[in-house]
């Protein structure tokens, strides 16, 4: 049998977390087994456990990965000396951009979170919070500094996480259009309208 | 044991649609028993199969309602003499309705449409399809009668569809606000952009 090969830029613990991610897209995280993991990687089941501890082990990293990912990224967008706007706009490019550019680990995430065990589900779900809280925190202030309509602030945000989520259902139409077109159409939709 | 009350201006086969889809969406289908459901109605289970065949009929029955109301009321919709915008609108405000007057059927209709057997699950998917291309068509017409953006049609839709089925993360915050600020807020943004 083959090793494990290291992913570009990354190490063997990485790739194996992205061949879980992709497998537990498809196949859900319980449906899943270390030994399918290991075939779709090529090697023996006994050696994964070199790398890592347990299949729950991997569906943390990938859940508190992706939670790294959007935390590290409103840090930067909070500290930005711009209007809530452009603070807004920040966001969701980046939203559609992870959910294109890690479609697995973020759909890992948002599907399959519910598998996670203590204490790391309540971690998982209370920043998931805060992280709602401060995007909400940024549309209040818009509306405050009167850029922005006086829309219910939740529902803004329920409005723009839902609707990003939902590129999960483009994956079927990629041939159709781009990443920059659905970028560029959805950002416009969800901060300008449709309307001209 | 009880009789099945047959619900306000329904059958007894509809009380126990009902209650099968708050069951469902609760519990999942595959996990959800013909036993569980007698017990939630306080019937025997055996008296259950006087009105329904199987627990796949029920399913069946629950997905092919939801779509009866999403067809039957764009086929009114596309009847209507008002532009493509007021077409929108309506079927906007009509998604937001849906996800809350009849929340366990849709949610079920939108998660466990994958446990249908054939010919139900191509049938079904094939209605929402055309469903899609209808929402599709409206959002074409109002890009080339100039009162909506040069979006992609299908993103467009991709984005309200979405955004809609996202009112399944709202019904923990009810208290917070109510359906008529939620239905125009989501509305209003979808259509018109969050800016002044």
């Amino acid at each position: 049998m083959a090793k494990i090969k290291a992913s570009r830029n990354g190490t063997k613990k990485d790739a194996i977390t992205k061949k879980a991610a992709a497998l537990f897209r498809k196949k859900g995280f319980v449906a899943s087994s270390m030994r399918e993991l290991a075939e779709n990687i090529g090697v023996e089941a006994s050696s994964l456990y070199n790398h890592i501890g347990s299949k729950s082990e991997i569906l943390q990293t990938i859940c508190f990965k992706v939670a790294n990912d959007f935390n590290l990224h409103i840090d930067e967008v909070e500290k930005l000396q711009e209007d809530s706007l452009a603070k807004l706009e920040n966001l969701v490019r980046f939203h559609v951009h992870m959910m294109v550019d890690l479609f697995d680990e973020v759909y890992v995430a948002n599907h399959e979170w519910k598998q996670l065990k203590e204490p790391y589900l309540s971690n998982f779900l209370n920043q998931r919070k805060i992280y709602e809280a401060r995007m909400i925190q940024i549309v209040k202030d818009g509306v405050d500094e009167g850029t922005l309509k006086p829309i219910q602030p939740h529902i803004a945000v329920l409005t723009i996480l839902s609707a990003v989520r939902g590129i999960e259902y483009w994956q079927r139409h990629k041939k159709e259009y781009g990443i920059s077109e659905l970028e560029n159409d959805m950002t416009e939709q969800l901060l300008h309208g449709l309307t001209k």
